[in-house]
């Protein structure tokens, strides 16, 4: 937690300037910062501007800060992430990571090798999202929090959404054994489009690059969702 | 399983050509990927070449292939990852990670806010290791295990190895707050090193900095190493 996230339930004046903490917080404040009155801590507000939290209190049970909230958060990145929707336990673990990374467009979809029972997984619950996409923010000091659609038919994502997102950027398939690599240095906004961890049914390849999506590899390697997404980031942009 | 890695032992003929498996791999052929006789496989010997594995025989507890091993794997990257010890369950899953991008020159050390605990974990066992290690190498297709060296003590192995390193190549610290951003498309070797999950002190940043090492950002965001490291090799190759 580089980073102390308030949600506007924590102010506890009308003039937005004392918050109480009671939560997980709290006890970060007090156990791994072991910090004590007086000192000033980096905070943010969920969507909101960045600054800097002095402790006025601090209890066993509770952190009472005055912040000052005067910075903006750092620029998102140009990307929106297309994601067929990975195991559940991989989707847990890659939610901070997207949040981390700066990404604030986020659509996770179906493909035919995506099991449908993925859907259902309490990892996808709006408030378990939330949860995850806040500890990636935490990390990396941003208050955005990412916009998260479910898309879990294939065939209608790509006919009415996918059209709408490459009218406004250069839209790039990583596919493991594509001919042309994946550029660098891009200037315009980008929608990265990362296939399912067992891959694509060659229908489904066929289909997105009729549409005019440039099917880019990421080396010779063919690389988990978790590595492949840093690591075209660090490329595009 | 992107590719079936066969080790000595799994050779059952003196001329090299045909392999017995029963573990793990001769599961993941029957169960995962469904194969029957006479379906041909991604196969690579550890250490050596890649090809192809024909299925002669299968039945519930093993798999017997004929292979023909002609490829060279792919090429390693040029790049040297010095990495501040992670917490063992972190350490667990950037091994596969790592071993998948293709490093095959891992230094793990200490420094202050490494806990001495961490070298104790039975996730450094080196057997345990080379598993790990190994389920990179099947995921990405390579046989060339990375070499991993531990040097507990941060001022050793900055006095006696570092100085080595530089020498064939450059050194980059990835400091979260550096003046500088990591440099792209790199031409040379490089020497990547990555800092503790709780960050450096003072002290050791300064020691790496005063030897002649090139402190750079990756961005306004502080990542998480697993993350930090793939986007650092997507910007650097």
């Amino acid at each position: 937690m580089n980073c102390i996230l308030i949600e506007l339930d924590d102010f506890i004046d009308r003039h937005l300037k004392k918050v109480c903490l009671k939560d997980r917080r709290a006890q970060h404040i007090r156990d791994i910062l072991k910090s004590q009155p007086g000192d000033v801590l980096s905070v943010g507000q969920v969507g909101g501007k960045m600054g800097a939290g002095s402790i006025i209190a601090l209890s066993d049970d509770s952190v009472i800060l005055e912040v000052s909230l005067t910075r903006s958060p750092p620029a998102s990145l140009p990307l929106t992430l297309v994601l067929a929707l990975p195991r559940p336990i991989v989707m847990k673990r890659l939610l901070p990571a997207i949040s981390a990374m700066g990404i604030k467009e986020i659509h996770l979809i179906g493909a035919r090798r995506v099991e449908k029972s993925f859907w259902k997984s309490p990892v996808l619950e709006p408030e378990k999202v939330r949860t995850q996409l806040i500890l990636g923010l935490e990390q990396s000091r941003d208050t955005i929090l990412p916009n998260v659609q479910c898309y879990p038919l294939f065939k209608p994502f790509v006919e009415d959404m996918l059209p709408t997102l490459m009218a406004h950027s250069t839209t790039l398939l990583a596919l493991p054994g594509a001919k042309s690599p994946c550029p660098k240095d891009i200037k315009t906004p980008i929608t990265l489009i990362i296939g399912p961890e067992a891959e694509w049914i060659p229908y489904e390849v066929e289909r997105l690059i009729n549409l005019g999506v440039s099917a880019v590899h990421l080396g010779a390697r063919t690389l988990r969702t978790e590595t492949a997404i840093p690591l075209a980031i660090g490329r595009l942009f």
